[in-house]
């Protein structure tokens, strides 16, 4: 039997990109350009991929690093304000173990003609199945692949 | 134009029912007795009340208090443990502004016969429509309400 537990914690991330508010805005909308920031990468097999931005709308996928055990990432849009602000609640499960449910807060403020991104995850982290700073970990990486996407175009 | 703003921030209420985990559960799972302490009181009106207590499903209910704004409530349930564990992202509208977003960990731990439950909000305010004293006090009286409700049967 899996020994129940919930550890609540909190983090943010703060990155100025070089782009407008609205280019970074739209890398979160486009399901196109959102899946290959998000979740493609060297070693990641995709075997999922939904995005339904929009108040309500849901965002989906499922993957394997090298082979190994299926993540699944299942995310509702809590809140949208376009060029501005984004609201997710998520929750990651790895082999049908969830790990933890987290609402993430996304705030972009025009900094002259970059943008300001502050990023905010309130999580809970389930069963010891995960550690905060390893979600620390990877939501900065994503942010690195952010600047990325958005230095290609 | 609505000025933006985001506050993030967490707060716990802690309660021990006299009543076993599985009982208190159920007040959560099933749809008649949680619309009973969940929504109904004296001067609310209710629109709307619906539940689908299941990992992905949605409750959301619409209401007035005397006649007032309309007041809604949208959640996606994010992790079900029967007996021990429910977590629920939550957003609230009034008059269709958006005033938050929240994750929301009620943690139920046998005391006896009775249960400790544990409740933990993390949530972003928005754009200074709520307080969190605001949102702490109601949440302390639905706790009340659940004790009341509690007692009946």
């Amino acid at each position: 039997m899996t020994e129940r537990s919930v550890i609540h914690a909190t983090f943010s991330i703060e990155r100025t990109y070089d782009a407008a508010p609205s280019k970074v805005f739209r890398a979160y909308a486009d399901r196109a350009i959102k899946r290959r920031w998000f979740v493609e990468g060297e070693g990641w097999d995709i075997e999922t991929y939904d995005l339904d931005f929009r108040i309500g709308g849901t965002e989906s996928s499922s993957f394997r690093f090298k082979g190994g055990a299926l993540i699944r990432f299942d995310a509702v849009y809590q809140d949208i304000v376009p060029n501005d602000r984004i609201i997710v609640a998520y929750n990651m499960t790895i082999d049908d173990k969830r790990i933890s449910a987290s609402l993430a807060t996304t705030e972009l403020k025009p900094d002259g003609k970059r943008t300001k991104l502050v990023f905010t995850e309130q999580g809970a982290y389930l069963d010891g199945y995960d550690s905060i700073a390893q979600r620390e970990e990877g939501t900065r990486e994503l942010h690195e692949a952010l600047a990325r996407e958005l230095a290609r175009s």
